[in-house]
């Protein structure tokens, strides 16, 4: 049983809705969190033999908004779609919650109620980018906007676990991004990290800067969350603008026209490639259950992405077996052997590597 | 006169040599700081008769790496190629220093030995970067790893004044950089910055993120010069990549070269947008003297430009008016009027507004 917040996104209850009915038409149950009188007349006008499917609905009389102080609304909103969709986890009457609202309250949500993972310092959020040669695992994209030195060696050391998991790497090459490649470079943060990780038994091999992330070697890329947002919303915003002047060029003139018509199928692959929300969304990592957190312009695609992501993920123990592994290498025990299933790294889509 | 540190970046002393010949044929007067073994035959080589040109060159016996620990080597290396073309300006021998070497001992070097300017607490980098319907101007891009908030409200003073000089803005419009447009988004330096910026006289229009710099309707974004860094590199990756991509795309087949040949033009058109060095180099702003930083991968190109631009700005004495400003607003001294001429406007390629 998966539970979704239904009223968190910016398109929502519709887009949860949606999505709740196409991914509970591929046999996952799902339980949607939020105001009924305006969920249960969507149900019936998109789907009307919706009670044929494993869908339920849960009343929340109460909803956190985008534009609300994170703490402040998850303490007082006991009554809101996100938290309760939380609780049903924390209960054991679900097994993952899915949430495209304020990914700030999700992250207050999931720690306050499903609790840290046993030697987690700080939850954080990582996600692959593309990159010329395949894709790098980027942590912290933005679950903590102040971190410290320590926890920045926690960052690296869930990044080696997830991508020995699900790229099945042996010994993930781990990068600290920086204002420059060179051991000195950096803000006090960084440079205080570089200490912890040359001195830690991660494969670490030093400072990247943001430009060189597409053609590195490395397999994990460790950040603030604060750096990692503005990183990854750069990227997206860079991607968008070229496309805008690409199209612009090409609408001046008849040899553009032209070119911009052959080159349609291009754009789409590009498009595709650039496209980071192609899995619906992201775990948040370090908590005791599954939490994914969606972007919160997701459309009823991206939602039964989710769906269909945390249920897989949770079919495979995924984040118990994530989390052994974490506190493992929190506690420097040796001899730590991971049995990573074909099946599960199929569901990030790597296959054998 | 311009000072140039001739064995600064990736490509030193040819393309310093090279650029220094170019810009000198333009009638600029330079003086070439480095190894005269080196330069000198390269002089002859480049251009037999240089010696009828504004050229000396001063001999440096020592040189700071690209890899070295800025505060050290600069106090260290008295005798270095980008100490002494400094001190030359501090000394009144030259009146702007043009150096794309190390940008750390850059900075280190401009503020001990140029001095900072009247009322600044940091210097700070900044630039254009375009825009859908333009460009805005980024500060801090690197000069500050660890900044407090009242240079954040220093850097937006600094973006203010270069703004309305240099586009003739009345009232430019601030925007910080955050990881959400909220108020209570950001790491606890953006949201103290936010409340020194909400109570300042400036038009502080709040947050924005970095996926909407392209888009929004902000003409200065301050952001620490970590962030700042990360984020104009990114920029510059992302442009790489999506070029690398559409190459790698448009090689596969035959229509696919087809669209490439046709597209040439446009790409190139692009390329110039995306090209973030047009003007060779960055003004440091903050400090007494012009001391313009190139990126340490320029051609020779690029050091002729950055070695114009130093001549046009300290033709039109932009340095001494900007700082006056800035200390102005620091002071909140009213009635400050600001005679900006046409001339400097075009410099840095804005006409009338």
């Amino acid at each position: 049983m998966i539970a979704l917040d239904a009223m968190g996104g910016d398109f929502a209850p519709r887009t949860a809705v949606q999505g709740a009915i196409a991914a509970a038409k591929q046999n996952i149950s799902i339980q949607l969190f939020g105001d009924e009188d305006q969920i249960v007349p969507l149900l019936y006008q998109m789907c009307p033999d919706w009670t044929s499917l494993p869908l339920t609905v849960v009343h929340c009389s109460d909803e956190i908004d985008m534009g609300q102080e994170p703490s402040k609304s998850v303490l007082k909103k006991k009554d809101s779609s996100l938290v309760k969709a939380v609780q049903a986890v924390a209960d054991g009457k679900a097994s993952a919650v899915v949430s495209a609202g304020n990914s700030g309250a999700a992250l207050v949500a999931g720690t306050l109620i499903l609790g840290r993972a046993p030697r987690v310092m700080r939850p954080a959020i990582g996600d692959f980018i593309p990159t010329n040669n395949g894709s790098i695992f980027c942590i912290d994209l933005g679950a903590n906007t102040d971190s410290k030195p320590a926890y920045l060696e926690q960052f690296a050391q869930m990044g080696h676990v997830y991508v020995h998991m699900v790229k099945n790497i042996e010994s993930p090459r781990i990068a600290l991004l920086s204002n420059g490649s060179e051991p000195y470079k950096g803000s006090s943060l960084v440079k205080q990290a570089y200490i912890l990780l040359e001195k830690s038994h991660l494969n670490f091999i030093g400072n990247i800067e943001s430009r060189d992330i597409f053609s590195c070697d490395a397999d994990v890329l460790v950040c603030d969350g604060f750096v990692g947002n503005i990183l990854l919303k750069a990227l997206q915003g860079a991607t968008g603008a070229i496309s805008h002047w690409l199209k612009k060029e090409t609408s001046s003139s008849w040899l553009s026209k032209l070119y911009f018509y052959l080159g349609s199928t291009i754009f789409n692959k590009l498009k595709r490639k650039t496209d980071y929300a192609k899995k619906g969304g992201a775990l948040l990592l370090g908590l005791n259950y599954p939490f994914i957190v969606a972007h919160g312009c997701s459309n009823a695609a991206a939602i039964e992405q989710a769906l269909i992501f945390a249920h897989q993920i949770e079919e495979e123990k995924f984040v118990k077996l994530f989390n052994e592994q974490v506190a493992a290498l929190a506690e420097k025990r040796s001899g730590v052997t991971m049995v990573v299933s074909q099946k599960l790294r199929s569901i990030f889509g790597f296959r054998q590597h």
